[in-house]
């Protein structure tokens, strides 16, 4: 089985940071929503499109473990995952490391696909799972 | 001429504090926003039941001077006031002072009108300044 | 074995939506931090005086199932519960429920204990499992 | 008089979009922040220098016009400029403009200089008005 990858290259704000000094932890569930948007993006299918097709991608699951903090200014590589062919569901996983290599973080997203004219829960899309499948060899 | 005024008390959040020890100074807008959703409350015409007859109201402009730095935990008092009845748009103005009393900021913020089925900026509503006029005497 | 749980009232605040027309997902992880303050608070033990004291806590792990979204203006309904007496990590649980009582989202959040000036992990500080202990019973 | 000025490239995230499908108003401070991180790095004095050095910066004032909004995935050009020397307080001015050009929105942060050590308000340091007078010629 092949995975895809992606990585981001995403710089801590100063906004991000707590009185800690270091990057509050909601912050890293959206690095991962902006990591998602970038390897979607990457593959030619942002989520802008998903959205303006009438289907949006409403989170059903986050998880994250937290192993070092994140620092101001620093430039962290997010690693975004997709492992499987997504049916109802779709999981992107994650490791965030800094500068040196170190991981900080790990965790992981699933999200569900509504079709926002009758509001129901639907199967990955078409145009989504077309280019999944170029790249995920099941 | 009256005024109207209504005093909101909010307590600063974690997530609120950046690595100087103190608020972020974006957060302070959000302050105001949430002391004007409020207020509005208060006087029977929240900002939901506005967007829910059509009407949004997206900000013109804002401005805020910082004074003193607030922190974590504290009970903030933002008083929030509106000194003219509005016409094409709605200027609410702000003090913002610690549980000593001490002003820690001070600043505004104007709102438009737009009637989101047509797309264009309209006057104040009807459903709005009827409740307005009987508190603000011209 | 008793639990100890504490009930925080919490309003959507406008910036908290998205343009899928709900709450942030990343929003309840700042509702869980802001629930689990109201509660050591209404114990007698808040954080801001466990920082004081020169323990921080930072977060170790995050995990949020979400079942249904909050909106704009809803007083959601946040039960925050401690199962069990800390040693080198505290574990607090949560359930997320709209006005109607309809259940909106659990999860839970994992935090270490952490010396300041001495800047490692220690296990949970005296004047913290003191308190839990009248509540808590083994 | 020369200025000094800097173009930031920043995509809007989905976070900062709120339920009325566009960029919520408080954001637009953030980017200014993050403008003015971009730039002073630019010119080989980034802000985490300065606080290594023991200045802070606090924000003094805030203003921002809005005049059309920013939307999900865009790609924003955040102009930021200086125009003066810092003595006591240093005054940054901003254009954003979407894609195409058109502008968003425009204003100005002004911030002061902080000697943690002591506590107190201080000139802008020598290692800044160093860089500074080499590109603004007064």
């Amino acid at each position: 089985m092949t995975i895809m990858e992606h990585t981001s290259k995403i710089t801590v704000r100063y906004y991000e940071t707590d009185q800690m000094g270091v990057v509050h932890h909601s912050n890293y569930i959206r690095y991962f929503e902006t990591a998602r948007e970038e390897m979607m993006q990457h593959y030619g299918i942002p989520y802008s499109e998903t959205e303006s097709r009438g289907i949006i991608m409403p989170v059903h699951a986050v998880h994250c473990d937290y192993i070092r903090p994140a620092r101001y200014g620093e430039v962290l590589s997010v690693v975004t995952r997709l492992e499987e062919m997504p049916r109802s569901r779709i999981t992107f996983r994650y490791q965030i490391c800094n500068p040196s290599g170190i991981l900080l973080a790990k965790g992981y997203v699933t999200l569900a696909f509504v079709d926002v004219s009758r509001g129901v829960p639907v199967r990955a899309p078409g145009f989504l799972t077309e280019v999944l499948e170029k790249y995920l060899n099941l």
